[in-house]
């Protein structure tokens, strides 16, 4: 039985959550499931891919990961199972396969083919994508899921790549943690060892091994644990320190 | 195994529902453990009522349910095991039960028939409610967790059912979710095609398939994924929309 | 195998908690997971004592704790593993083995010695704590996860003890806990039944036995769940009702 990994918008005050995992309970029974979290913002599918992508080569390599994030449910976009090497990946057509790697196969969800009662139209987490998944972990195919769909069809990623300027590289933040800390988009190795940071008003920002390197209040730059060039204050929030979020722009010049 | 159910009031931030769940590893080892939610808010029947009985349906058939909002913990209120069709719910006798439909058998649990040692008068979560869920899980019946009780003695159901007025519904809002939708407790097959629903100042609300079928900012009415008839705002939060919270009407003319 | 405890400061928005689940199912398929809580403020280690501490004894004797508040990640600190009686607690050194009673042995973590892909700097609980952990879940010894230290060598709990006073006792206030009850460091045992206690501009606070027995408002103190003095209002809020905090004095005179 592959290990199940959920992803979803659900928040944990209401019921949604436990649902699922009910139905996943009930219909791959014994599998191990994991929750990577289920507060990413309502509809940010933006939240849900860099989550996902952080943690992606740390899942089981077997894993299903089911990941709702939905605003769509129920209209006409599709409803995705797909295979990211070997992981497969259960969720409506919103970008988060592409922002895992390239899709090897694809299939559009098909509840008829699945043997399934009718979906309701508000909430494919439960009625489509917990059973599509418990198919997947308990070993079912792609094909016997849906119809194959082109990769290149689907949705593309709703990340920001780095951007190339004369002699550095403008990132912007993908994510603001609950430390406080500001990840950026840039890969840290593609750092120059002169390179000079700026992130909002702090010019020149001391690159270091690790947070408690940084100085009382200081705003430092650092390897973060995705590999990602991220901003922090040792024992502090380097987002209330500089007043940057998601979006917004640190640049990397001479390097 | 029974799979294990757990619905409190406990929060996140405290060691309590790690607690319930150690003692459950501890007596019923094996056992699958479901956390429907601890966000109810302290002392909130109503909620915990509202969040099972949306669940309940999915729940596996043969769950034990382990609901503690006990405000009267060490007091005077009754502890109970009782079935619910093959569902066993285990819960102070505060509305719970009623809540999940009719109740089949009961029992008052009993520490000493259980072999336990003498509960603490403020955590019965863990020193009652949890064994005696454990003992349900691996098997024993209600009767070896104590006396039974007449279920018609059981205290009543919080949730209030809609009201018929002159050719239509007074309707109320039993839950507001997280997306910021009015769920309703009147049943979406109740409402007649001709229906013309009132929310707040918003009068002939349109009645829709899905959420993404809203215009921007349009508050609409949908089946919510209970059945129930739901307010909705496409992208947005019907709440805000409406300034409607919990408890306040919903009104239905003409059907 | 040994189940495993979790509790950090990672939270619940990112995906730090949902890689450890991940690592250890990696590492230690199978192995039963309990999550106490990842909502400990950041690097408040006194917070991650206080709840290991109430949760302690009801831990799976076997249990193997993994306790991740870490602000000094990637720095100079060194990384344990800890038996405290017949639990195994991997954590920092950073006073929580301490918290949890006499350390009968510690080693320090090393990632060489487990055949460990060099750590990150900056996420230990990943890289360095989880595989120590799950090393343990399925059986290793101490030994063989890194070089044995002086138990006495640990930095020590922050958790503060009472201080008697001239007939009496100066209580700290520990914790505050979600339904706004105030747990104090003193053992309710350790009161004696004449004993006047004062919080904050509450004088003469009355002795009782569980929440209910309180009149409306009234701020009550009785025996918490783990055997500390605890100040609470009957489905209300001690913190609100006396303005008093985690570190602030509790008073017991004439006992």
């Amino acid at each position: 039985m592959r290990p199940i990994v959920l992803c979803t918008d659900f928040g944990l005050e209401d019921h949604y959550v436990g649902v699922l995992h009910a139905v996943l309970e009930r219909d791959a029974p014994g599998a191990s499931r994991i929750d990577l979290s289920h507060l990413v913002p309502p509809g940010d599918v933006w939240e849900a891919s860099y989550l996902l992508r952080c943690a992606w080569s740390h899942l089981p390599p077997e894993a299903v990961v089911l990941a709702v994030v939905d605003p769509g449910v129920g209209g006409g976009r599709r409803a995705l199972a797909a295979a990211v090497g070997e992981r497969l990946l259960v969720a409506p057509d919103n970008g988060l396969a592409a922002a895992m790697g390239p899709v090897g196969a694809a299939v559009a969800l098909d509840w008829q083919r699945m043997g399934l009662p009718e979906p309701s139209r508000t909430f494919h987490g439960r009625d489509l994508f917990s059973p599509a998944a418990a198919r997947l972990a308990r070993g079912e195919r792609l094909e016997e899921l849906g119809e194959p769909v082109s990769p290149a069809s689907l949705v593309s990623c709703p990340l920001p790549a780095p951007e190339r300027t004369a002699g550095g590289w403008r990132a912007v933040v993908l994510h603001v943690d609950r430390f406080g800390s500001l990840v950026t988009n840039l890969a840290a190795r593609d750092l120059a060892p002169e390179a000079r940071i700026t992130a909002g008003s702090h010019h020149g920002v001391r690159v270091v091994g690790t947070f408690s390197d940084g100085g009382p209040g200081e705003v430092v730059a650092l390897e973060g644990s995705s590999g990602l060039l991220e901003l922090a204050v040792n024992g502090g929030s380097a987002q209330a320190a500089t007043s940057l979020g998601r979006g917004d722009a640190v640049l990397v010049a001479g390097g």
